[in-house]
């Protein structure tokens, strides 16, 4: 199969179809694979003044790619105004996600980026997921506690092990099990993703100072120590638990490949620390290669012709350079 | 008064009396105020090759600065052995810690330095506190609430409001006076220690997203919303709550003055990702100037020469900084 990536453009009210025009302009200068995106060709003129070719097959995007940014498009969103989300664009963003799950699981893209959603908007219109992870898990007929949310940027990656609940919710979250997944999601998606076989994994603890043997928290002792000593067993590299503040400095950065967190803002406040503006969000776990921006709809800005590509041009070239380290993997 | 300034060694089988001996070496380059060392003169001598003048009281210090390292002794540690804390070393410690906030508290000095204690040993010879900062709170008569630990590097100032306690533990923790009482202390200290008047505060969620509409947590909703309201009625500057992953980025950072964050590592994290070599520890609240180097004694690398002494010239430097502040401070 030649390298092409599917774009599912997200809201068309959001900044979706602005930072794939704007990623299309950067595809020499930045090197990128060929690509094209799902959504309604309306949603681009709208917002973007780059050359759209609307495409009836994913087959016909190649030839084209060069002199324009490819269409595929889905149902008509009615005429959306940037910064406006409605129930139309919802549906288009739905159908657009879909349309791309498939392609990538067909085989006939590599795979699939996913441009920006709204969680609210599209559960107006019959989606009952936390997030598109989820979804694509689903789709993809794998747990979703055999899937792992990596995010990654040039210095740093992360995976939360819990994510979007509250941090009352957290410590009765954490199991041995779920770490033992998480983690072993993160070390065959660093092998299969990023070509590293052997990949050093870090566990952060989940208390002040990994709970200083005890005195700040019994986590550690009951749950995570089990959990890393079990992943030990079975061959993995791993250190921890590790206390979250001193794990993120580039000294110690360089000792891991991938650090895994035990609550979202303890992954997620040093990844936008540092990589705020090019980070991306990878799912592991999946049969499928799926990247996204690391970032929102972002309804404020969308048609001002202010939103940045710079994540979704990363999470192109993430999703291509994991599709050819896939291709040599043996695993 | 002229500027003179007290450091507590510290343990002085930590890597405290190499950091400070250090630290007089740059006080040419670094332009740093003058000042004498609280310890055992031993503990310099056995992993610093620089000039030790003990000196007797500390109106001596000011003439022997410029050729030598001013000690003012304490009890004879009974020859430390770097890298083995034992019980002498942990009673010198203490012993330097009282001194210095004592010459503060008379006036004798105009900010104490904190060198690097271990809360275990000194708990060995009775330390009945969680930390060096309430014994200081304690001794200057200042309630533990009212008090707050700044971290302030190059890039970022945070205040963690609740410290050291488990993540479990945080939620209950967690009140509208204790948020009110730290973020009064936080505006006071910018402006009586950094001279920024009307400083801007950022608060931010405990929850992923500050809970996104109560859907994760609703610590929001009930405590830390209503908190930033009475806050604002007292004419203070607060922005918040903010989601925590999302205001550590550059662009984020140039919006406020100091970070108020729910927990531990919520403020630790970004300060150690970002300035993990020059952070500085500052106690707000006091009547005195207290600052610390943010790390710890580091027993494991102690007499071996290779202890960084820029967090330790940074805490004298914003110490001394923080004093001249104070002498046109209106408040």
């Amino acid at each position: 199969m030649t390298q092409l990536l599917a774009i599912s453009a997200g809201d068309p009210a959001g900044i979706g179809p602005e930072i794939i025009g704007k990623s299309w302009e950067e595809r020499a200068a930045q090197s990128l694979p060929a690509f094209f995106a799902i959504g309604d060709p309306r949603a681009f003129a709208a917002v973007w003044n780059g050359p759209v070719q609307v495409i009836g097959e994913p087959s016909e995007a190649a030839e084209h790619f060069a002199r324009a940014l490819p269409v595929l498009p889905v149902i008509d969103s009615g005429g959306v105004v940037p910064g406006e989300p409605d129930l139309d664009g919802a549906r288009c963003a739905l159908q657009a996600l879909e349309m791309g799950v498939g392609l990538a699981r067909a085989g006939t893209v590599c795979a699939i980026v996913t441009g920006p959603i709204s969680k609210i908007q599209l559960q107006k219109v019959g989606f009952n997921f936390p997030g598109q992870t989820e979804f694509i898990a689903e789709a993809c007929g794998v747990s979703r506690q055999n899937v792992a949310m990596l995010l990654a940027g040039p210095d740093l990656r992360v995976v939360p092990i819990t994510v979007h609940i509250g941090i009352a919710a957290v410590p009765a979250a954490l199991s041995i099990e779920l770490i033992v997944n998480r983690a072993r999601a993160a070390a065959k998606g660093m092998a299969r993703n990023f070509g590293i076989d052997r990949p050093r994994l870090a566990i952060a603890g989940l208390n002040p100072h990994a709970g200083e043997q005890g005195s700040m928290g019994s986590e550690e002792a009951e749950i995570i120590i089990p959990a890393i000593e079990i992943l030990r067993e079975e061959g993995f590299l791993v250190a921890g638990p590790l206390p979250a503040d001193t794990m993120f400095h580039a000294a110690a950065r360089a000792r891991y490949d991938v650090a895994l967190c035990q609550y979202h803002d303890q992954a997620l406040i040093p990844i936008k620390a540092l990589n705020f503006d090019d980070a991306v969000n990878m799912t592991l776990g999946l049969p499928i290669v799926r990247t996204s921006p690391d970032h929102g709809t972002a309804f404020d800005i969308a048609g001002k012709g202010i939103a940045s590509p710079r994540s979704m041009i990363a999470a192109i070239r993430m999703a291509g350079a994991a599709w050819q380290h896939r291709q040599t993997y043996e695993g």
